[in-house]
């Protein structure tokens, strides 16, 4: 068995992450770590838990390395995992990051992510980040397996790079034309409340935020860069909707092909993930919705083509919790333990 | 493996039992039927399944008995199950029907409650009545267990009849004071659009139906007057407030008893579900609700006590589609087949 | 015009009052106040507003009793009301307070509501309690007209009461039996974030809080008491459900003549409505719905009859935060200046 | 008064429509039409009216032009304005058609704009098509102001003609670039229950749909064109987000002045509208969202500037029902017969 640590168990990533191990035949969760509720079992805060993890937590100072764990999940907001990350390592545990702390592989690639969200660009551990792998499983795998230190991809980002790749890739579209429209529900702000996720403020509420100025922008691009061959640049507009799971992005792109087909870009976008167990690509024409992939680890593309003018036009759905964060993660974990990559991820959406 | 059907795949109820069996590690669906969409893959309609369920749906006259089926569930309206049943008995295939058709063992039960649901008073199978099990599992474990022909529960009646069955079977309350008044979420009403269902008249609207006329009500005071040990009526209110999953119904009644403390309130209800997986007790002061219960097969009790007036008020919390419907059936299936009564229904609540 | 100042702007309460204000043919807002955003237009927190009211917000201690002033809402929660109104009345200013601070007439009737929401038994301003008049139109009209300080009603306890109160009066049920079962949507907590109203968390979320101990069972009891002539006692359960604007209030009672028929109930709550602009009484089989009060100030009644059981069942619907807040206001706020009851108020419910 | 007929009053459109005239000083509703419900109250379907309009419904067949009626709103589908303007016309009544019905001036262009839809090419009063004028006020209001035909907007064209026109009159964008992303609440697909809409399917949903395939795209290209004075297309994305009211329609472009600046471009925005009572535009920076127009006319444009990529970004705030239907025909209707555009339209948005 896999012996796993969460560090920020209050969270909604550390609950989700508790979900799916707990249901993980090869892995058991050894301790809980966070800031709130020390001593208690998780199953106070979380109390959907009851029964099925009522493990104490631990406090932060309390979780320092120990023999007993394999693998660790830092479930937790940007500028933890870097503090903890070199004596997880040190002691030969393996580390997997929800936030933007292992996602670049360059302290200037972090500087400039860093800026955006209102953070020093000085990383506390530096010298890490060249060894970091990005954990996009279907970009990545191969570097995964071998990897201790893991950067799990930002919700919008997973949408985006999975929703561009094969466009990018296959060249199908000009690099400088991609624009990436996406709308998440509420739970990507995470557990803490706030006057903008206030039930009575947002349930009939909607609105862009950060425009032109969210932080997975650079993953998005740096993902995308590497598969052009070249550097580009991508529009990213964030918007809430009034949901709570899931992820929608349309991303358009100017076609470069003008004889291409909207089946030519299916049959590329399905070649692309031929292999991929939790990408699902369907052609114009076949209804998805967020119902496909709500609770599940999925990934459903819909490939279109706006023959007027040229565009393509693909609409990427995710679980922001799930594939979109704690789905990815386990992923992850799964690759780095040479297991297969979908044990314990098996689960249909939640319907209805 | 036990060989199993379904009957009415395209509801939601159906959609529920298929994912809960694909997932069970001692079942397998052999067949799937419906009126609407046969010949094709059930994911058509129920895309959310594609990958985990892709059987092709049967319609129902090419779906009769046959010696691969060791149980079939009829997750169909009123009147389905009762044309079925008795060719399946006859072949040796059990049978655990959703519907009102096999709650009642007497023609004259029935008959009252059909002419709630203004249908005919006659019963197509009556024969079969006598032999039939109310499948409220934590009343009727035994014979369940001996059954082979089971009516699943209604949805209010099962969080009432559980809300309620501690107290009237140990006497704590007046059997002619008791009321339930239910909230329901709008699964309920199934998979059929309406337009009290219809999203823009239902997402700021709540409203009472069927006032001191819904037909649960038969079963619930069938119930509990068989552990009253005397005849006794309550009166039921059902209400649609706006979600999707989820019946909270609150129960009162006057205590017989001037010196009964909460605490022996509480005492009286943990020690009645001292066995029951699926019933946790909680006493007044913690924070119990529909997060607590949504998407899993849990009913969770909030014992409470009006001190001033002298009346027990419990909270009951169940997932309708769950232990209000399709949770109970496979739990049934468990019992009626000598496995344990929580295999494949051990998931924790959907959340968040 | 009557000119008027609003307390606590910044709120729900303070937000639907200058709304109505906006609207009103004989009356202007002077001043607003608020602890937060001082010296800042209102819009720029109630960005609904923009253009429609752009008053500064005035912080309390610049708000003393002026003689531009003719009325003063405090929009606020419990203690503000009590410590202004003195030197508000003594300037010959009128006063609706929101919050329970002056529904009470007693010393000892307010340390007993104090005590169930945790504030000192001990009233700021005691001598004013025998002045002021409970501001349930409906009931005590001729009372408002003459008073210069009004405690506006508590949400739940308008709906209980005017749903109540005919048949206390009119002796058609036990005074010792009613059971009000209130369900109300989350603006009634407030524009103030919390765990509890956090978006993730309520959207498919219902729970019942404060079991038997809601602080607003005083003022429905003392209501319905004097109505029905001799001391009763209610049982109150609140719950909240996921939406945002509206209460629902079943309401229990045992008929005491065995020959009532539904007919008569709904006679005798129609006849003691007959005068009341804002109250609907409906019969057994009309559907009503929080859709016919949402954003409007009216209170729709449905009347029913439990044959079976001799229970009266009356389902009241109000928005909390008209009817069961800023317009209840508004409403008294006519009544005291000699204008129609109606004006400002006409407005329909909010459809869809 | 302007004496109103309302055609198509038991849909949104109608209720709206008449919502809007009861509280409009110089206008009454004479007649309401609808092939549901004749000969009852509107009040029977549209329970929410109670009291506030309870006219009686007639047929469409017993809705022959009269003298009493000044002008028409026929709040219906596509294909019935066609077929009933010629006879008001003729008799001296103006007509506002809510459908695609007179939004074009030739046969052509609604030939193609029918297709769409799967409607006959062919219109059935082609001859009337000249005279129409498109009804969005804020482009048309002199052609309206002496109209007898008026065809009004679709919904998503509002929000994107809006949003994009400033851009595109002062040039500020490659006319080639432009994109319209558009999420729409549900309240736009009407009254008519469907399985899309069912509030279980629907309440955790989002999708895209008609992709590069929707209706009033060419309303949209044509408006835009008539500005840019050349020829151009727009990519359109429609989709359905889980909230009732609200539009939200973002728009790219491909600034063609590299040394254009954020200020600049508002101040062009604000410019363009700086008469129009109805369109509120903000620098990028200042928040704006849904909850800013529900329920109002008002239109809310956030100007933003992608400046690594060189793109303006605009966020088109509209209520569908409002400035998207109902609100802009009354708005016409003022400007038609010489009253103050804004009369009856002032309200502010529903809050919260």
């Amino acid at each position: 068995m896999i012996r796993v640590r969460v560090v920020g168990a209050g969270g909604f990533g550390g609950a989700n992450i508790i979900e799916l191990l707990t249901a993980h035949p090869e892995a058991e969760i050894v301790s809980l770590v966070d800031v709130d509720g020390v001593g208690e079992p998780i199953s106070r805060k979380h109390t959907h838990l009851k029964g099925l993890c009522d493990l104490p937590v631990t406090g932060p100072d309390d979780a320092y390395p120990n023999e007993d764990v394999d693998i660790v999940f830092t479930a937790t907001p940007d500028g933890v995992g870097m503090t903890v990350a070199e004596s997880y390592l040190a002691a030969g545990i393996r580390l997997i990051d929800y936030s933007g702390d292992f996602r670049f592989n360059t302290a200037e690639d972090y500087a400039q992510y860093a800026q955006r969200i209102g953070r020093s660009p000085d990383h506390a551990a530096a010298g890490l980040l060249s060894q970091s792998v990005y954990g996009l499983t279907e970009l990545h795998r191969e570097e995964i397996a071998k990897a201790s230190l893991v950067g799990n991809p930002g919700c919008f980002a997973v949408s985006a790079i999975l929703g561009a790749a094969p466009a990018v890739k296959e060249r199908l579209i000009d690099p400088d034309t991609i624009i990436c429209d996406a709308k998440t529900g509420v739970s990507g702000a995470g557990i803490k409340p706030s006057a903008t996720f206030h039930y009575p403020l947002r349930y009939e509420n909607m609105n862009a935020y950060k425009i032109a100025a969210h932080q997975h922008n650079f993953e998005i691009e740096r993902e995308l860069s590497r598969l052009a061959g070249t550097d580009l640049r991508v529009t990213l507009t964030t918007q809430v909707v009034p949901l709570c799971r899931g992820i929608m992005t349309t991303i358009y792109g100017q076609l470069v092909n003008d004889s291409a087909t909207a089946r030519d870009l299916f049959d590329a976008y399905a070649a692309f993930y031929r292999n991929a167990a939790f990408v699902r690509v369907e052609p114009a024409g076949v209804p998805v919705s967020n119902n496909d992939v709500r609770g599940s680890n999925q990934c459903v593309l819909s490939v279109n083509m706006d023959e007027r003018t040229g565009r393509l036009i693909v609409v990427s759905h995710i679980d922001n919790l799930m594939k979109g964060q704690a789905g990815s993660a386990l992923q992850n974990m799964n690759v780095m333990f040479g297991l297969d990559e979908t044990l314990g991820l098996r689960r249909p959406p939640f319907f209805p």
